[in-house]
């Protein structure tokens, strides 16, 4: 096993970090000056001033997004402030170049206040034809992710709910072949009631899922608990249809669907055991997932699926963001609609063909480039038929 | 002649802006994405939060400027807007790139609110190791640059006041030379006082010139006058020591130096003939200047420079910016000091050589490659001895 920490660290400092700016013109000449620089510079600048829409026809807005963190919420590292969150913001940057052309800019700002987290994002939106929300806590990021896009009109996608939401609806989607079954025959149980929790709950709901129920750490959220912040308790209203009390062990008995976005370890054998045929099983926490693959497999799950890249069926996000980011920029979508969140996930889907599917295939590998093209694919045409695309 | 106008409309159009990321290592397998990405980059993520100092060490912010505008003062457009401003900025980001291998992002901020625009930028200082304001209206760019300079440990440069400054001084120091004078034997007219003006005046005076008088459309700055607003009236308490009243053609008379930065054609042949001898014109309105040079030549002007490439001695700001914040950002600097500025400018007249010196050569080439780098070891070493490195 390759230390990926010391590796990390002597990649980090020998490149000075992983984002560059480049420029796509040269600039040599006087004519390159005249041209790109003044005085030339001043014809596209009047164009956009007399007609703002053409900013996307001369700029580089056209293609650039904005990865905003304010480092709240890193990986599972926790509050470890902006600073700290550059690397995860830079990661991403460069994830997007390779996996979608996308031109995306790390933004890591200090401050936690959601007003002015929102306000900061609305001052910059000029230069930026999408934002992208990245790593920060739950519950102010549903405020700050409802609010920008509401008030901007490009289109705002916070990746730790949505990325995780699709990916996984793309594993339910080749999973529901392989079980012979369909939405309305799913019951699932989410383990974790953070961003992505929240919001994998909410894409399965919209496709048709039977019923969800989400546990936080005091076990599942129902319209009985009293103890629930705004979100949790919009969510009790729409989740957990029976408002069944009590812990995960409680509430996953009968259940086809395990997700996981919590922690590690803290799904039994036993609580596999107790589930309804053909159990899916989504561990997404990392490093260590709430129940191993093989534990799983030996308890009786059907399909496992993790967020490890040594395990089958990783879930990861780059799957997904780069895509949907490109798809809406193409077709310079105003938002990110719930249709074009789940043409994305059948986008992915549909990437693993007939005859490869199986129970340890039912997600493309992340380094498949089709994957982005598919998605993009999907999500331009799902812009256009919710009338939200704008070329 | 080209016309630059409709070539640079087809270029914008053709490259989308001129701007793009690009990541400096590789994300094509596992092992890549495991290094570049999860689970490796949270050891530099831990390292920073732990010691925010290796932000430097292990992140793009060590080689990033932003260069921010509000759009309101955009080359000779005046306020056409944070869209309109964007070729403007990216225009800056390349020139960045191409001379001194700095990393620079447009940054247009859609308010022109003075507090706003401060907080704004301290937001977003985790990644930028330097902030470059550009085309932002005088009075409020200087309010806006000394706040910023005072509440940030980042160099803060408003290009437009101290750019033009610097590459003038540069001038001068060649000018001298020929004209066999030292700066205490200066006097100075200046007519514009925007934010170049009053800043030409700042380090004019901060180098032994014995007087400079600042001209606006009322006539010069004096402490007689009743109309000034803050700024003005500080600069009548230091320039315009024998308190002169009265228009351009009044108060030029017996000077030796004009520097325009106001319009076009508001020098006439008749003042230049009651200036004093061996007398240098810098007349820097844009496309037209202040005064033709041969018509300035012909009424006795020794020296003569423009800001139009298409004649000798082009004042132009590239020669400054680049290699400033090349050196300011080797050195990590804490601010741009005024002796930084004046080594700069010292920098760029020590590239022009002896042999080479003559009343058309005062300044080198904006292509001449070997500038930036000067003046980035200029700018460096003043750092340092200013106590403002902290490298």
């Amino acid at each position: 096993m390759k230390d990926y920490n010391k590796l990390s660290l002597e990649m980090h400092r020998n490149n000075k970090g992983k984002v560059s700016i480049q420029s796509k013109v040269k600039v040599e000449n006087k004519d390159d000056l005249s041209i790109a620089y003044t005085p030339g510079v001043a014809q596209p600048c009047k164009e956009i001033a007399n007609d703002q829409e053409k900013v996307y026809e001369y700029t580089f807005k056209s293609n650039t997004v904005a990865v905003v963190s304010d480092g709240t919420a890193v990986l599972g590292l926790g509050d470890i402030g902006p600073y700290g969150a550059i690397p995860v913001m830079e990661g991403k940057s460069i994830l997007f170049k390779a996996y979608a052309d996308v031109d995306a800019f790390p933004i890591c700002l200090k401050t936690t206040d959601t007003e002015e987290i929102i306000r900061t994002v609305k001052l910059l939106e000029p230069v930026f034809g999408g934002i992208n929300l990245e790593d920060i806590a739950a519950p102010k990021c549903f405020e700050i992710e409802k609010r920008l896009d509401e008030e901007l009109d490009i289109p705002v996608f916070h990746d730790d709910q949505h990325g995780t939401a699709i990916v996984v609806l793309a594993g339910l989607i080749n999973g529901l072949k392989l079980a012979e079954k369909e939405f309305k025959d799913l019951e699932v149980v989410i383990n974790g009631s953070g961003a992505a929790g929240i919001a994998i709950a909410k894409l399965l709901l919209s496709v048709g899922v039977k019923d969800v129920i989400l546990c936080d750490r005091k076990g599942a959220i129902s319209k009985n608990r009293q103890d629930l912040n705004p979100i949790k308790k919009e969510m009790a209203e729409i989740t957990n249809k029976a408002s069944l009390d009590g812990e995960l062990k409680d509430v996953i008995v009968g259940k086809n669907v395990f997700i996981g976005v919590s922690s590690a370890d803290c799904l039994t054998k036993e609580m596999v055991k107790t589930m309804g045929e053909k159990s899916m099983i989504f561990a997404m926490a990392n490093p260590i997932p709430e129940i191993m693959p093989d534990d799983a497999k030996e308890a009786g799950a059907f399909i496992v699926g993790t967020g490890r890249s040594d395990f089958a069926n990783q879930i990861n996000n780059v799957l997904a963001f780069p895509g949907i980011f490109r798809g809406a920029l193409d077709v310079r979508a105003s938002r990110i609609t719930q249709n074009m969140k789940i043409q994305a996930a059948y986008g992915i889907a549909n990437i693993v063909k007939e005859e490869e599917l199986n129970v340890d295939m039912i997600i493309p590998s992340p380094f498949n480039k089709e994957v982005a093209i598919a998605v993009a694919e999907a999500v331009k045409k799902a812009a256009i038929d919710d009338g939200v695309a704008r070329v």
